[in-house]
């Protein structure tokens, strides 16, 4: 009974079904309107522009942490009890986005209750952010062992002091929810963005930084 | 045509589809009121707490089990057509969890019919164990010719001895349920939380000893 | 550009996806009801029985289809078009059983109509039966050199004679469908468990004997 | 921590799941009537006739992305930040389908807004099919030292050049979409019969062509 505490492979398998079935379900909150009359549907569909672009923030996000994800599971060589269980917490945070998505869909434009909506949003992404660096910083800091040999003291220092950095856009998107959440929304958009094209420089969600082969 | 009768890897790989779909789908039952007026929203929110505890118990309870079934399926070798059908009748049961969760959700709070709604979301959760117990004694006790030879007659048996246990908290919970469904949910978060936690000594479920490295 | 055409393991992955979620979403169809008064919840949960009746025969059935395809596919040594054409056309009819389970638990108790749904449900098996013999006998009958080279003649030919006998329960059930829901449903029904009890010596939906280790 | 930038093999595993997520949701679109009286639930089911044709022509069209999507990957022998993140592109267009055929399946017997529903039907397809294209692109012109090294750059640029008339189709479809709906999907159904049957000589989405063992 010598064989690792769980293979890394049904781990990543269980993340993936889970992270991939909870970009699939975005879309189940953008509705097909019920009208009549001519220019009817497309009046409908524009007033509902809020679901495209939380939906389209949404599913970037999810993209990006599953790439993240990925990169420091990779990272690992074992994992035990406590990675199962912030993984699983981890999972329940990305579990829990098709609900705000469609609450920020369903409030963006209201004239009430649209910066609770906005800071329940960005307030989603950051318990995802802040369990994703759970897990990220266990492994780090408290964990070398389960981490491949070939990573220095140093890189793993590296890692832990960039880690905190992917959290301060979704703090600060979350705070200015009251004022704005267009500028909540916007925050996360170009926090999805940023990591989603090459410029990006820094890590996204402390995750480290991402090689270029 | 003397490859193994199927082969474990996709066992795994459609039970992990099936639990996390089922994890996944938890938060369907969560909705985004609809509400106008200054404060409505938060109170609309506030007011659908129960969804969001039995979100979190649900999902973490399914968490664990998925942790128990990857510990069960390592110790098989190879798998026969009884393990197959144990193994779809455990996914039957865990299938009905998004459904005995928004029934939990619905009708925690109400004056008439939370202890029969109750009873279900606690007996859900023993219908899964109950299940998972029948596959673990099977390949334990009934065909152990399918375990990976390490494992001892003398592990077996504690590993069997223990498996009863995991009934038992699941077994008072639905006792209690029409005395207070309170009670009953709290016993299945704190069954969650237990095993979630590396504190945990016992074995999940039955699933034999949570080994570290 | 020697490598075969696509690897049986992403043939198996995406197939196994469509199966577990078809099998997952079938939860979907039992509502949780909305009630009020002593014994209601008790009483509205009891008149829903067709819904977990369907819900119990179709995931039961898809996880034998499941198997089915398992020992299908294993048999095979590499893929082409026509095997993934056929494939997807066995995933679409998949796909469709959560909309007919909805169907047969919506109409199994009413006085119009349900000879109709009974009979779209015992039709959705055929289809899927029928979509699955087609792919069996293609790689049996038209394509052998897909199958491991150990696999005789006899075998094949065996195997195939004894394909169509899986349809067989479904054609019944269907026609049976104007007379009476019930004969239809139990027929559905006892397929299901008749395959899923390792008494089962014929083979299921035409896969081909199950062997056990 | 030379390995490779992301195991090709997770980048299928969440893409499959994606995919087998997306085609099994357009179910979730064709929906049980609520009728009453005699030949009411007959007439109901043939009403919907708009949900079943799109549903087949979605389901096909996913299962032939998921095809080119395979073979494209599998000319890789790494993958880096731009694949992953068009690819994420890719999979937030597909991930939109279940939306754009339920649209679709609504207005297209409709006598207002049928023109807009095809095109944005099709324009799905045709978002989808872009994105394609520009990994495809991205990877053949771009960044060939990311595919095996036996590709020729002649084998290249043939695949290049037949990439772009997967889109022509799709075009044609969504312009004609105002003048009729009928004739937009029929083009979506012929595409996807078109490269489902073994006759296609065309690469499907500029996939590449299509290799038969």
């Amino acid at each position: 009974m010598a064989r690792e505490f769980m293979s890394k492979g049904r781990l990543e398998a269980f993340s993936d079904g889970v992270i991939a079935i909870a970009a699939t379900l975005l879309v189940l909150d953008i509705h097909v309107p019920s009208t009549h009359g001519e220019g009817a549907l497309a009046r409908a569909l524009g007033h509902q522009w809020p679901g495209y672009v939380s939906y389209a923030v949404s599913f970037l996000t999810i993209g990006i942490i599953w790439i993240n994800h990925h990169q420091m599971i990779e990272r690992l060589r074992s994992v035990n009890h406590s990675v199962l269980f912030l993984n699983i917490l981890l999972l329940l945070c990305i579990g829990l986005l098709p609900f705000s998505t469609a609450l920020m869909a369903a409030y963006l434009t209201h004239h009430t209750g649209e910066g609770l909506a906005a800071a329940i949003y960005a307030g989603s992404f950051l318990a995802m952010s802040v369990t994703f660096l759970a897990l990220n910083y266990y492994t780090l800091l408290a964990r070398p062992d389960l981490l491949h040999g070939e990573i220095t003291a140093q890189q793993r220092m590296s890692l832990a002091r960039r880690g905190g950095v992917g959290l301060v856009p979704y703090v600060v998107a979350t705070a200015l929810a009251p004022l704005s959440p267009y500028v909540t929304i916007a925050i996360c958009g170009l926090v999805a963005f940023y990591y989603a094209l090459p410029l990006a420089g820094l890590p996204a969600f402390g995750a480290g930084s991402v090689r270029r082969p």
